[in-house]
């Protein structure tokens, strides 16, 4: 185990977030606001001492990494992040208790969006804008950041970014791993600065569109008005709609785009379940919710900004859906745990594990009625093998395990079933707002100090898809073998 | 496909039937209930014309059978079964409804125990007792019962027994499947009537005693009072909670016992979770309930009998336990997930199954710690093939996918999500009740004909284990290769 090397690299994140919050302390100043800007002054300070300390005594160390030291640096580097990431809010004074704070930057750097303010429009302006801007950070990943903008040579990265980058299979997409990173970024800051003028457009001042931009780029959620985007135009609504389903999509695809492999990036089965999953959801929701809805337009644009927010984890909403009929709200729940495209920002199982598990099941049983038949299960044409088939298999055991884990410790909450099992739904596959008690026009402050730290857990185990957090804290993969 | 074969088996099956119903007939008889001795009359003789007839017209087939003969078979088998069971019920007055009648036998041969009525105690005897026979005849299965009685030479019929015992690995305890048969079912007759003494001792009268035995050997949960076990004394609720947990054990440990192998019966892994499951669920529910009853005694016998019935999916019950606290319901719901043992007459998921996922997943972490080990996954000292693996796992898939779908459709019902939830969750693992709408002093009589119908399939997908339903009703199966 190469202790110094994970020490080193959390140091350098460390510091990559005192830079970051350069961003919010500058808004902080434009705005006047400042308490807020000695807040995040005082947190850059004290994150870049901490972080060249930790860089410098560890400087000197072995640069080879392997997967099970990528999962650890994984682990650790978001919670340092988060627990550097909440000390402006309480300074400041706009979340005084730290442990709102810290559920509330946990929720933000794992894009959840679940938050435990009543609305957020008391905050300051730098506050609003470092929420929303975790959002964008923790939604590409932090360390792909870091590789992305810190220069190194080191090609063993590739276990870094296997552990930060969600979906089954993780791959360079060009063959050198920071290439790779650079290429993912600047296609995400493209896109979010795209959406910022679509934002624009539709009458948005900069800084509701910057942070709509944030929140939807990361399919994050968090908002800034206390009615999330209800107040805003139709077409605000229309722009985040399909600015959440465009950031739920692969980014490899984008890339291929760009490089002009149009065929293979239309060939992709994954895009077309999750095209077929989201036209299917809004036809039946939106004849589910026909007669609570004037127009047929209100009716299928609340039907689809709803299922774009749910099933990309994002979170955002326009209409309390918690009183929708129970069949549409069966739906949506069951749109959590899908969840998005891998390689996009989106949380949840990820299509392409629900597909590779449906083409499991169709082999197996193709295979009881034909027993000497071995067909393969292919996904975009090419065999998938073995240790990926497996590995989605007992990712979902996993994931069940974990959901009943935490569901049982929750459950010592006085809320109802409803409430508990969308909370943990939700916080677990980073969407943010669940049913009843943590429905949209609800929120987590209820909960215990406990409680808020168990789902915090639960939204860096969902976005970090559980190994990096469950290795870092078995005890076995600490003994020297 | 030998769909001679099919029609054979299904004729014999019948028949069978028919002869079963000669019990409840004796029963009416006794107690002078003309009506309902009629009703089983006219349904014995249909019965038996019906599947004379068939095995008539079928009985110069080739008796060779595979997989794909042995899940049809079974499929067409028990809903043959049903749908005869039903028409005494509804001819007899005691359910006039035949969905209502449908839903009652199939809830009764799938061992489930969910009830339309919302008490049992109008019924005439006769129906009573067939109401609880069809526990004990599902329990432990009218294939293998036909292979214990019916001659044949025919080892082919591995593949029905395969279709119709619960677990992951079904294998014959001795050489010939025949004598497999006959030595589960002997076990079986004896259990039950050393289970029917000990309730007579109890000062229950024979048909009670007979009745309640049914019931628990089969794991099923249909009683014959309105409050169900609520109203006998401490000592029969203590003979009945042992009795489930009994009668949720792999049936094989009790042949290792009776051959004198003790070693090898106290070296199965499943036995040992599943003693660990209860003991722990009841200490934490205890101490989680024990300030609602005076005493410690009432509080831990509250505690066992519930945790008994629920996690081998019988679902008699004591006390409303509807209205226990949150974190005791939830545990509760987890509970009937896991189900009992494989090759017990209990339904969920089976103890063995999650050991066999576990152990997966504990593998699967090793490999990512230490890529070049190749651990591999054992039970009771013996390696899992990879098929048996890939079993479990494709297994929990389909379980996951069948079971958002049928709650998808239920959905559609007027009801709270618990309710909804529940009451899939009890049909498919073949508990009975749920909680909320459906709990234990509630009933399903609410939902309309479909939903009786979707939650009849819903229990027996869950008896049969998915494959001999879903293959019976896919094209491809049909198809000629």
């Amino acid at each position: 185990m190469n202790r110094k090397m994970i020490f080193y690299v959390v140091g350098q994140i460390i510091k990559l977030e005192a830079l970051l919050m350069v961003l919010p302390m500058a808004c902080a100043l434009i705005y006047g606001e400042y308490r807020t800007l000695l807040a995040f002054g005082i947190t850059v300070a004290g994150a870049l001492l901490v972080g060249c300390l930790i860089t410098l005594s560890t400087r000197k160390c072995d640069r080879t990494i392997y997967a099970r030291e990528g999962f650890i640096i994984c682990a650790f580097a978001w919670i340092a992040m988060s627990a550097i990431g909440a000390v402006p809010f309480v300074i400041s004074g706009d979340i005084p208790s730290y442990t709102d704070a810290f559920f509330e930057t946990v929720s933000g750097f794992t894009t959840t969006g679940a938050s435990i303010l009543a609305s957020p429009e008391p905050l300051s302006h730098g506050a609003l804008f470092w929420r929303s801007f975790t959002h964008w950070i923790g939604g590409m990943g932090v360390l792909v950041l870091m590789m992305a903008v810190i220069p190194t040579n080191n090609d063993r990265s590739i276990h870094i970014m296997r552990a930060e980058m969600p979906g089954p299979i993780v791959d360079k997409i060009v063959p050198r791993v920071r290439n790779t990173a650079t290429i993912l970024y600047l296609i995400y800051v493209v896109m979010t600065f795209v959406l910022t003028l679509f934002l624009l457009a539709g009458g948005m001042d900069l800084f509701a569109a910057l942070t709509h931009a944030f929140g939807t780029a990361g399919t994050g959620g968090f908002g800034i008005m206390g009615d999330s985007i209800g107040s805003y135009s139709p077409y605000i609504q229309w722009v985040l709609t399909i600015g959440m389903l465009v950031f739920g999509v692969n980014f490899n695809l984008y890339y291929l785009i760009l490089i002009k492999k149009f065929k293979q990036a239309i060939r992709s089965e994954e895009l077309w379940v999750y095209i077929a999953i989201v036209v299917i959801s809004v036809t039946v929701i939106a004849g589910n919710i026909a007669s609570m809805y004037p127009t047929v337009s209100e009716t299928v644009r609340y039907a689809a900004f709803q299922v774009a927010s749910i099933i990309t984890t994002t979170g955002y909403s326009t209409t309390d859906f918690n009183l929708w009929p129970g069949f549409s709200k069966t739906l949506l729940l069951m749109l959590m745990f899908i969840g998005g495209c891998a390689g996009s920002t989106a949380g949840g199982l990820k299509v392409s594990r629900v597909v590779i598990l449906g083409k499991t099941i169709r082999r197996e049983l193709k295979v009881m009625i034909h027993p000497r038949s071995v067909p393969s299960v292919k996904l975009d044409g090419k065999r998938i093998d073995d240790t990926t088939k497996n590995g989605v298999c007992s990712y979902l055991a996993l994931y069940i395990i974990v959901f009943a884990v935490i569901l049982f410790f929750l459950s010592l909450e006085p809320f109802d079933l409803e409430t508990n099992i969308s909370a943990v739904a939700a916080c677990f596959n980073n969407i943010g707002p669940g049913l009843s008690g943590v429905g949209p026009m609800a929120n987590y402050s209820a909960y215990s100090a406990a409680s808020k730290y168990l789902l915090s857990a639960a939204m860096l185990l969902g976005r970090l898809e559980l190994y990096p957090l469950i290795l870092s804290f078995s005890p076995s993969t600490w003994i020297k073998k």
